[in-house]
């Protein structure tokens, strides 16, 4: 059978290139289309057309960037069983999940066209001292340039959203290199695009093998890189930008504080969907779990049984809540991580096993930070249970990390969370709900070795603008 | 004895009129001032001065409206024993008191020195639709005009601060008509601004009878009356305003509750404090105390002892806790409301009694909304204490009132403070405190038959101004 | 022909009274529906209806709301064509004016779906003071109540949207009453909305006889009158509303300054429209021109010729820019002004007389602010054209009034910008273009007789709720 | 002669070191104090120092932080003279401007003591999706942790408060490295620091050798560099960051029009300060200067004739305009750049000479962009004057650079402003003054080569904060 080829889009053109590569369905193994990689000529042209369009992009009216983004909001709605087909296709996620992440992308760019009205500005003061008399100032937010933008393969579409939406509202041009496992929601998501009066050039789709990365990073004409990813590939880019700006969406290793005053049911009903959606491949997956003592036992059993409900298969299988992971070798990583955890003492209440990409949803316990199933981010359906003593050392346990996404803490004591918000060192703190939890319009992102810089749309949009002062008489 | 002289002070001159009066210690008995009363004639001379002075002070730069403020602030502070020693002997508050509220007035001005520098402006965009392309807007705040400001007896310096260093701030004229009673203070205040360089005519202090108020209510050149009193005196005002606007700060009848969660020994020393400081005569003075069923019998013991160690007596002994109430009919009232509050079945725990104008610390129980001491405003050294059953009707019980001023609420849970936050029916919850805090910088007002508007420095900034929108190209 | 019933909208009933009335065709005079006045009884229950949907409408999550609101855009949208042809059938706006405002209507419900997630709240410090130490402070904003609205004939779909989609977003039952004259678009809106899920009760419109006001003002269930329409009416309603909040918008005798620096033919052709669009119908009609002497002669010969082009006619005719006035009493007052002026020494420069309900676009010159036509509001196709001498007098001339709700000023000077800016008593300044400008989601409203408060959804919906502070422990 | 030793500032210590070193008077050539330099030693203790007292700061209540920032600004405003005298003596700067430089630093350190009490907060919805329902959420900054701040020679007092005053604000401990050749006033501030209540660790003042400034960017401890100085540094220092946050306040080559309808005098007597203020050498000094050519050789007269009036001489003269520079290679490479745009065929108007560390206020025309002098930081009373065209063509040439700090622009022409304010690649755009404008609470920084990020206390304060979320039930 002949594979639909998905050309790259190239400012406004769809078009093959001389690197032909397959993108296989990880569940069943078989190909499901035909992509192409770009090369410098691609990136070149992308920001060359990127570059002509930049002035014509800060000058459209608010209601014109506003149109267009309602547009693709209004066409991915239309489109919201083929758009979790192909999200399904490509990386294996469930299709109540895909069928969700469509919907947040809707919402995403929604978001993005209220927001393209409601960019920052300032009027101020300016006669604080006599130097100032009669000066006020207007401070207005300007596009900051180009961006490229990295993307990964578990939200192979909404996290596309939240790179392109902010950069229309915002009027940069974009170039978005997808993931090389999962660019076909993002190449349809051009095709959507395409239909609207966006200008040509101020978006690109060019998926890029990694290792062609520095095409990016090494072009003055970029003024920003906007990556969502791994750590380790994150900070390299950050290391090698020269004067661009750089903004980190990293991953961790979530942890979740249950405390003894909290409504058990939901604590446990939050952290199976926590530990092993997406088979535990998200940036704010739920990877420890520090149970008060003396609920620690009831818990752990409630929490075997939920993980045991858990229906594991075929992925287009609406019921399905668990299936591979991306890749074999993912699956491997993990399964040596959990072994050698199990050699250093860790004790398996639950899976622990591979099979091909397969990975069992695992529990371990008894586990130590020396361990890479706690210190590292596992980004697999691998959660640890540990109990703790009091508050305050729950709180230091989850602090004990090098990361600092999102942390998760159940409990309706006011003392408590405002100690667990003053004092966990991470980008956000959920109380009665895990670390997953995300609203894409609240601000996001990572502190430490999490990443660097927000998303979530409108912090999104100013992170990809920069602010000029006009210093005026009055 | 000769009395010393207080003129009242007219747009930078102090001067005298036919109307004298004496100012007596509510304590001692004994005269301490001769002051003199406004007439037509004076508040005729205020606004027209004000009005001569409107444009300037609506073009004076922020640094110098924040130098006087400033300048203010740090000449009460010199003055700080002073000018508690007349607060003192003007309406009998005790010393320490006396003291603390002068050290608020240096804090309202010096906040309004601040807020000077940063009064509301709004930069918009207006191409939103195709009809504002290339349109975008500026919203400044400019002053509302001249203010008229009633304030009463029980704060005779900070409350008039709250209406004075806004008004400078905002750029307005403003014309204090304090408490017939306690006209001292705000005299005092008056020596001290008019050794700044504020401009004449954008501040005088002229006491008027009571009766006179209409002298301004019916001025067609003042734009806003800014009262803090008696609810039936300011919503009275707000009838006659014409078109004038109207800020009303009036009382209640504040309600606290205790959890059966909460700190215990934090919520008794609060509620003593809340419920005798200053007798009582305070707008946001704890009335009303409703303990949870299963701890009110210790609460109930504890804050008797409470009640029982404050110290009665002398004003102007630092010790001093309570001491007498501001005239003998007040008391009087007060001892009327209390004997038909046990007419009517409640029961006296402690106090009760009337000497002179010295009211005993009281307190009620098995009272019900019928009796003036729960419905009404007391105003007096009075407390009803009742058990409550579950949050919900708690919450329910301090609703039950025609007023909604302040409330308190003793408790850790967070989800009972969000259901005293969404439900109470106030200005400000306040959280293991009693109704009666106040930061000077919070907004503070009342709904229902509490009040209209805010204040609190730069909320009553905004009260005194009015936006106005420019529409430009861009 | 029987003449189709419009029954009035009681909280989720189309009902009848006994008080049926019929709405004319102002252009052709014939019947064009039958409509029901309501009584104290159909007040009753909806005030009553209203009261029992508040809690559920402040619980309300914001995307329900949002949802609401977008609905009733969209379907305003789809019967763009339908509202529009009842809007010129009871009113007689020319058909093109009656679209663009079923287009603003669209964007006013569009823009109340998005400030619906925005609603205004704040989080402070409160540690500002030591007695403020581990403490800060939340402020939420709460809806205020239930809302009568009452909306003038001049847009009787536009301006009922400006009050019904704030109260939605804000959360408050609204009782409409449209004006008597043009009740047919407000109750075609009810059809619209009666089919969201907007909760029973929160929405009303019942059509009331002028004299019946008194039922929405003697009502202390009511929190709040927002009233747009006359100055007389309006400041009658403020002193009869007792506790009530009270928002104004009225009108004026808008003034435009036409610099010797800007574009003529630009400032031509806005003056042209602002002065007889909808026949001068509108509270900010251009109403009095001040041109500065050396392009006086220049611009009065291309105005004249302006007005000459404008097309007079059939409302429903496409081509038609201007119509009958309202009915004939408005059309022979405006007669009795321009008769008067021309005897106390005005020159008529074009039109001048009527014809039934027609009145002819009408420009005089020689007038002076004794005349009505240049003091008061002439609601009416009457424009002033002045010759001024410096930009200072031209900005005292526009001022000289006791009205002050938009102003016009076309210059390109930075310095003539400022000074309008600062000196114009009016609540919009607008630069290159007539007072006639207004975006929907800008801030309105005027100062002096011209009102009181601001609409422009948010700040209608700010308007529309009131702050409740929340001090916790942190 | 003995000199004065100045030790440096460890972490609440004044101690010596090994490396001792001299500061010599730039004007008289004589050394004026001895200090040391600091080695891995005593960077390692700053950093461990400021490590301890991380929490303790940011746990610090707003009024502490305020009090102590108000303290320092008022022992500066005391000892006035005394550090106007020894920034003279350290950098020779005319007394007049070292005294404005110390008013300056009072404005930045009052101005950081009320920011501090308005740190950002946000307060938001999370229910514009089911999945949101019944959350909100809280955004609160902390501060983010350890900061470098490096600090330049032209401004060793203000540009120091630039750094230290919002550290404190922010709660972030800072070591300053001050300039080599211009240590003395951070020393001089860290005696003022010292007596405030300031936490041991939270402030240290360390001067380097610049070739050892890598003991900062190496240390993984540090969170933030915050960089004032030359952009070939600055960068670099970007480059070996890791994964600190880096903040730059670099320099530019900064442009001023001058357009044909504006306030020629005004723009002359500007153009002659900022052009030769403190020997051109501030980041924002003026160093192109475009005429519209109408008026371009009346400008030139006006502008040659201010410079002549220009007094040199010895610095603590008060009548002193301008002096030496910083050092005689700073002079020799000015020279240089002079001498081979004469030869490249630029014009000299006026100066172009050495004597020693002085160079004459020297005017060139006839330049263009491949000559240093125009398209580099000339640092240097260096000052370039070219006729323009077009408005348009005037912008493009401002912008026709690598850098992009602030630009200035005569004008009243609310068109051309516009134009400017679109256009110019600038953190700031001056209207009616030179570039060199600056209010010290003002957002200030540059794009392009000239920086990354703002300072202005407030802003400044932001970049040292990071923003966590808390997601809460409502």
């Amino acid at each position: 059978m002949k594979l639909l080829p998905h050309p790259l889009y190239l400012a406004g053109e769809f078009c093959k290139t001389s690197l032909s590569t397959q993108i296989k369905n990880p569940y069943s193994g078989k190909p499901v289309a035909e992509t192409f990689l770009g090369t410098w000529k691609e990136v070149n042209i992308s920001v060359q057309k990127a570059l002509e369009v930049r002035k014509a992009l800060q000058e459209t009216p608010s209601y014109k960037k506003s149109g267009i983004l309602h547009q693709i909001a209004s066409e991915i709605e239309k489109n919201r069983q083929h758009l979790a087909g192909i999200i399904t296709s490509e990386c294996a996620k469930p299709l109540k999940l895909s069928l969700a992440e469509v919907d947040r992308a809707v919402f995403t760019f929604q978001t993005a066209a209220e927001e393209a009205k409601r960019l920052p500005k300032e009027y101020i003061d300016l006669d604080w001292m006599p130097a100032g008399e009669n000066k006020e100032g207007l401070v207005k937010y300007f596009p900051l340039g180009i961006i490229a933008g990295f993307t990964p393969f578990n939200f192979p579409l909404n996290l596309v959203a939240h790179k392109v939406a902010p950069a229309i509202a915002a009027g940069c041009p974009i170039i978005i290199k997808p993931s090389p496992k999962t660019p076909l929601s993002a190449l349809e998501l051009a095709k959507i695009i395409d239909k609207t009066p966006l200008s040509i050039g101020a978006f690109s789709v060019i998926p890029l093998r990694n290792e062609d990365a520095h095409l990016f990073t090494d072009d003055d004409r970029i003024q920003m890189l906007s990556f969502t990813g791994s750590p380790s590939v994150g900070w390299m880019l950050k290391e090698k930008a020269g004067k661009k700006k750089v903004v980190l969406e990293l991953g961790g290793n979530a942890g979740v504080i249950v405390s003894d005053d909290c409504d058990l049911n939901l604590a446990v009903k939050k952290c199976v969907g926590g530990g092993f959606s997406y088979s535990g491949q998200t940036c704010i997956h739920t990877q420890r779990i520090y149970v008060h003592k003396n609920i620690f036992s009831n818990f752990t059993g409630m929490f075997l049984k939920g993980v045991k409900n858990l229906k594991a298969g075929d992925p287009t299988d609406p019921a399905t809540d668990i299936s591979v992971m991306i890749d074999e070798p993912a699956a491997r990583r993990t399964e040596t991580w959990v072994k050698e955890a199990v050699k250093a003492g860790a004790k398996i209440l639950c899976g622990g096993k591979r099979k091909g990409n397969f990975f069992e949803p695992t529990v371990l316990t008894n586990t130590d930070n020396a361990m890479n199933v706690c210190s590292e981010e596992v980004f697999a359906p691998v959660v640890v249970l540990e109990p703790y003593d009091t508050f305050e050392k729950a709180v230091a346990m989850v602090n004990d990390s090098e990361f600092g996404l999102q942390a998760g803490v159940f409990t309706d004591n006011q003392k408590r969370i405002n100690h667990a918000f003053s004092n966990l060192d991470v980008g956000g703190v959920i109380i009665n709900n895990v670390p997953n939890f995300r609203m894409d319009h609240m601000p996001y992102g990572g502190i430490k070795n999490s990443g660097l810089g927000r998303e979530g749309v409108k912090y999104a949009i100013v992170e990809m603008m920069e602010p000029r002062l006009l210093v005026m008489d009055k």
